[in-house]
């Protein structure tokens, strides 16, 4: 699985109902003797380490991979490395990687290769987990309105969101700076005023301030991206009365929201995390289930 | 367990059985599946993989993290990175950090968490290993004579043991620079000329010069440290007849011991690493009995 | 295992054996609890993942080791460092060190320290998987003809390979830039010409350009090389019918070897790679039933 466009609403629908049975007490074990190993090319506590125990908790034996000490220091390709790997007898990788559509020079690699984000373009594992935790709440996608305050663009999560929500039938609203916000970032969504989102929505999507990506973007400083932009206590109140909050997380607390609002009671965030173990549970096992292993 | 302090003696006698225990064959495997991650913010090869070899003795699964991929780079706090690793799912956690008291911005994690050792506070675990080693070779603590020689004041290690060996019942002697011992660092013992200590202790405990921790007070070299307060083999020789030597490691051969008594007759060195796997197991299995895990 | 040198015939017959009997879907399983741990003080992916999926099929618990975290950082010598291991319980390890003959301070350790490459010094693990990737190909060693290309002098695998390979009744060639052909290097094997050799070989194994070992000495850009030296499509067609291709990887593309010849029909890349884990479990089998362990 490597982005969200080549899902239907079908597979979607289907993952996150085999997610949600997980996140019920749904076990699944691998027969045989599986090997998986996740190899992070870029900085992850929370998908790297949810992935792991996503892994274990099927059954699968992770081989660790450390990036920097791995040959690609040597100047040996990503195709290169993957392949090594799956001589290795590695059955299955998870791939998180800077650059861009990374996936593309891997069309020769015959283990499955799963996207745990690339560059600023996909990320569908927290795309289904955001749905999952959306559909545990509502039981529906159809009519839900979904905000999604922040850096879009440049949003891994925000894009796979976006197009996954609009897919099932959801209405996708964005807002932050103006200037993050050209014709490129708004395919799938309607550009809002924070405060006049923020009264319209069920779920309110708030993304990190991404520091390392656009320094020189940042003509405001941390505070004056809360007042303007960020989810205050204020603004808090004005949510409708069931309307809940996510982030991706890692959280700059006090920035995109104030730090007493991060575990609130509509808060989801640490939810989310929940979630994500669950639904890579039920994306790893779809994966290998295509490959003909079975689980007890 | 975060410190001492907080342990009453019953409490302490009662780990270090079990710890002797595991030393003498006794083994326990936790009932389902239970996972466990080791947090380690500082270096170090011994305490980790003590905790490491500790955990999987006794059933556990061992996610791994790497601090230093960690998102503690993009600017998590610890309490956000603890609650995250707490929400995916790992039932228990084991940290070292740089701070002191780091565990008291954690008062809200649910799982266990075991220090690992803070900043230059407490290190609970090695205290328990040296109290095991003490008490295995003695049989009791009551009116044993304890000389811990070095930088006391800057010594996780030397601050948990003279506070535990003193509550225990034996009489604690302090030596090394005497510039190092303030009156803060006299809290729990004597300062003792080094060759008078040497000729009057049980336990020799040698302390780790900490070039890391206070390069600028270092006014002597290693040659004169080792001559003025060293373990020299003419040292040795006065030490009494069932006397034992302890360090907890990694050693500055020729500087707190001279390299041929490292591995000598009385030196308890690797036994104490020894020891540290079982202390360890009896601290795990402790926390873990507390939370209504059951072992087998 | 250390050193090819001391291997008798009779022993890598036997390793080989074995490893091809992985290959074939022989399994085999430790009894009782044993760990394992991997101390790759250089960087490598495949050497380490290599060892650590070879242990793992053998039914061993892999302690990870961390280099670049460890005490060593704090001055620790390696023979500490491995003593360390040893007394937390751990029952075999795998080095790989920067120092050639590092294992010579390591004479007092009593678990097996397999080496996982010394220096410019020894390789043994590679060479195995090198010889029982060309015994699958060819059923014997004897009469055959090798040629090595590259930098000999420097390259642990060449030396291992060219001297096993003497021994066990092959004629070893080498080709290469000629200034780094000096006596020294010529001690198993005769210099050629490159494009005579290339027509004489069974087997053409290609070394990589090791640029971080000798910068000083390249006085020739990539594509010079790969023109004067490499294995170009034209030279490729003047391989022997039946002659195949090694290079022990990362591969350098369209240095050694051009790009498209690295999958190509004649070429074992990948296939050694599948090979060393198989090398690699027999390797440590040996090692842990001369200790008493047994495999079921």
């Amino acid at each position: 699985m490597f982005t969200i466009t080549e899902l239907s609403t079908e597979r979607i629908n289907s993952i996150v109902t085999e997610a949600l049975a997980f996140a019920n007490g749904k076990t699944a074990k691998i027969e045989g003797e599986v090997f998986c190993s996740n190899l992070f090319f870029e900085d992850s506590t929370r998908t790297k380490t949810s992935f792991d125990i996503a892994e274990r908790k099927l059954g699968l034996q992770v081989v660790p991979f450390d990036a920097s000490n791995s040959s690609v220091n040597k100047g040996e390709s990503l195709y290169d490395t993957v392949k090594t790997i799956e001589s290795l007898g590695v059955n299955l990788v998870v791939i998180r990687d800077k650059k861009d559509r990374y996936f593309d020079e891997l069309k020769n690699i015959k283990i499955p290769v799963i996207n745990g984000g690339d560059g600023t373009g996909n990320h569908p594992s927290q795309c289904m987990l955001d749905l999952m935790t959306i559909y545990q709440e509502f039981g529906k996608f159809e009519g839900l309105k979904v905000g999604i305050v922040g850096d879009v663009k440049h949003s891994r999560v925000a894009n796979s969101n976006a197009e996954a929500l609009r897919k099932l039938g959801a209405k996708v609203y964005f807002s932050g700076p103006e200037q993050w916000f050209d014709e490129g970032a708004l395919i799938n969504g309607t550009y809002l005023n924070v405060d006049e989102l923020i009264k319209e929505v069920d779920v309110l999507m708030l993304l990190r301030i991404q520091h390392e990506r656009h320094d020189a973007k940042m003509s405001f400083s941390a505070s004056e991206y809360h007042r303007k932009y960020g989810l205050t206590k204020e603004r808090e109140r004005a949510m409708k009365k069931e309307a809940i909050i996510m982030h991706p997380a890692p959280i700059n607390r006090g920035v995109e929201i104030d730090t007493d609002l991060v575990e609130c009671e509509r808060s989801r965030v640490f939810k989310q995390m929940q979630n994500g173990v669950f639904a890579r549970m039920a994306i790893l096992k779809e994966a290998l289930e295509k490959q003909g292993y079975t689980f007890k």
